[in-house]
């Protein structure tokens, strides 16, 4: 793999195809709005005018698309990604999707002879644009093997997760843990604030000890500040959290503490700070204020 | 402070002391088990046969028993510390007891013209050989300040919280923190296995992410071995859970998650667990197996 | 409303439709096994051969399926009630679907011109026979108002709730509490047993008291004797608490305490108890014996 | 028992001696005000100056006093119970008090020589005055036999439960129970309202199945007027889960659901809704109002 396609120059994309870029592939970019290639052209990449034509023209076609309904539509609508698959071809979604439209993107795929890889991203903007995502990869192995090398350069590690949806799963249940975590430093901070301690220390000590994470050290200054400026607005997390009580109910697991996580979001939500960051279920720990 | 009486040289107390004498302090030491003085006797330390030997002998004395009642004990018994202390004296208690113990001690000492300070701290065995505890302090403001060179041998890092009872507060709501943790994190263990999903993976994905914590690192690979060797007895985890639920219902602090957390350790408990390690309540959520 | 057509005598149809009998309706019946129509016979009512025939014959039309799938069945299929409704025809769907399923019958049905009422049942096989069922009708208002007099035989108290889906909400609320009275019930009473008090003294103190009801004291003496014959099976009951909460989810409404009680249910579910009756949950709530 | 004597003539008080007098019982009343034994003077009652003169002249007494501290008076102030007490006299103690305080006043008055039951009851002002009081029995059997007369006046039915301590233990968990279920209800209102349903509608069709009950018909009207004037208040109710969740701790008895319903009292405690009616709960639920 040392040619690849990429489609979709969003905030994480756009860095991804860069690291590539600078690492030696040989890219061929698309984007809806054609502009934002233009950055990747100076650093050396090719421009192909449809999802269909870089296909055309590439073994290789990563995705990285905002939402389920993009990367659908790459692939589906004209033009797309569909019209040029073909047996020796590969095509990998980077994209945050669920189960169903990654299952619905590689049914596609397959029927046409192309081989189909999800592989969900963690991390953010700045892992994206240092190479440290964490990559979970789900369907043909074969293609997994052949994108390493892509990989490498745009991830800190990449693991492969067996067949497609669990990718989609993986990211659940990681979500799911950080959801009811951020419920437990919010009631602890609430605690300490009402019982005489100063929130800053309650930071400072959890920073020295066993569960210290670089979640707490992020968010824990900004919440004491009631400043949700967001980075993952709650919203998500909180459907991500009630996706992974549905996975739960599936399989029949009893999750009484995420449930009780889920209702704080859902809480959060009521007060109308799905917008905000997730780190704002803070405010709904804390309640409204007593009146006086 | 360059001269301190020490009590208690069980596995923390005896690690303690001898970074005293490594750094330089003289440390007249005392143990009920006078054979236990013998090694730091080796390294340079004088011995006393009572704790009020210690205390008359030296300005500062700090303890480090194992449960409240022996806290008690050194203190109010004949022989004990409040026999010879006095004011120009101080007293620091780092035993982890209750507020209530502490409160006692504490009214006792100072009737005496006494100072006291109670300092529990963060952190084991290891840690506290390394000199890397985390210690909690509160009481006398002035003492705490006298008693740095001695808190910098012996931790990484010491706070002063305020008033009495405030050492004891924060322990509970980082346990409280920490327990509410790993119910998320054994929901989520259970989550991953019963919906296709490797465990041990689960666990190498969260330690590239952002809630990546040394907990999660130091208990997952026992956990999904069902090995439960107690490092934190879960009976001891489950009362800081209803401590910090009690903390909690006397400031009206309303703690959700806590509270489903709480009732996970109990469900433990009633399995008879709670002797093992306090990341047994993964049993817990694992729950029964399904009879065929 | 003196002549109605009757679709489906399974045990509720059955008894329902000889209700109508009994109080001087003439009755069209159809079943797909067509012998079970014989008793209905012998009391005077007719026959048809198909759904469509029933809805040719009948100005008003009466279903009382066993599920969705039924439910769907008798109106799209070949021979079905779409065939023959038109304007001035009303179909009364009586089964117990999802909202889903009931907004796609009523927009097939009203599309051909017809009229349309949801009327799920609360109430089981004796109130059924007694005429004692209460309706929670949705949709055309003015059929339900012709349908009063066959409610009135067949229920003792009717509503009419808005539009269609309506219906099927009120069930869920109802059921939705219910789950959770069960489960408050349930905690009790192992509360009582490992505190030293004799659970039938429980039950029958809650039984002359401000919270004495129906379930408590139909459901209490079984429980105790840990005998679960399926009345209403415990995964019917985990479903409806599901998809409460999914309702709830919509509407952003916190329910941490029907939360709760779900997490249990779907703990009963992971023992094997899903076919049981819902009272079953009592077995999670013991949870496994404590080893010896 | 013919002759009893009769201690505290508060609401409940005065309503169980004035059913005693009406069926012939003769009855020596003392009241800390004087002035409260007038009423049932005129119905025949003889007045004593002291709970010693009671006692010195009664075979029997009953006792009915306000809180735990007014029960303790009664009997080891001067004047007490205890000065009169000894073998052969029997003192039943029908007030609500803690397990601690019972057991206190079981053992002064064995110690004696006396016989000792307590005896809360389940019921409030109208029960008591119509004679249809729960009363929850518990100590020494021989006296429970001989009061049985008394209590078939002043209850529909009595227990007898075992060793003192288990009249207060029957009592949380029916509190308890009680507790969730008001949870559960004002979660159903919520949902039903912002759901589309009318809640008065939900209360109607509760009050026609399977769990209807005198609690939901009676709160649910001034619950959906958001009108709590305390009939029970919310801080006492929160106190009794936070009982009964202490004693589900003391014998490792997991009850999620009540600690969900437990965290939402304290939720409505923190807004300041202490002193109003336990269905205040209700406004927790609700939560704050979307910011518009």
């Amino acid at each position: 793999m040392e040619e690849v396609g990429f489609l979709g120059l969003g905030i994480m994309g756009k860095a991804m195809a860069m690291n590539l870029l600078r690492h030696g592939f040989k890219v061929t970019v698309w984007n809806r709005t054609l502009s934002r290639c233009d950055e990747l052209v100076e650093h050396g990449a090719s421009v192909a005018k449809t999802p269909a034509a870089v296909v055309k023209k590439c073994k290789y076609t990563i995705a990285m698309l905002s939402d389920p309904s993009a990367a659908l539509s790459v692939v589906f609508d004209k033009d797309g990604v569909l019209e040029e698959i073909c047996s020796g071809k590969g095509y990998i979604d980077m994209s945050t999707v669920d189960a169903d439209t990654s299952s619905k993107i590689s049914e596609a795929i397959t029927s046409k002879g192309g081989s189909f890889l999800e592989a969900p991203v963690s991390g953010s903007k700045k892992p994206a644009e240092d190479g440290q995502l964490v990559i979970l990869a789900a369907g043909e192995k074969a293609l997994y093997e052949e994108a390493i090398p892509a990989f490498d350069v745009m991830g800190k590690k990449s693991f492969f997760l067996g067949q497609v949806g669990n990718g989609a799963k993986m990211k659940l249940v990681v979500n799911m843990i950080m959801g009811s975590m951020l419920n437990a430093f919010s009631e602890g901070l609430v605690l300490a604030d009402r019982s005489g301690l100063n929130p800053q220390t309650l930071l400072d000590v959890l920073d020295l000890g066993g569960i210290a994470n670089p979640m707490f050290r992020m968010k824990g200054p900004t919440m004491i500040q009631n400043s949700y400026s967001p980075a993952f607005p709650l919203k998500h997390q909180q459907k991500d959290m009630r996706l992974a009580l549905a996975l739960g109910d599936e399989n029949a697991v009893s999750m009484p503490v995420a449930a009780a996580a889920n209702e704080a979001f859902k809480k959060a939500r009521s007060m109308g700070l799905g917008d905000l960051d997730f780190s704002a279920v803070f405010e709904a720990v804390k309640g409204p204020e007593k009146s006086s």
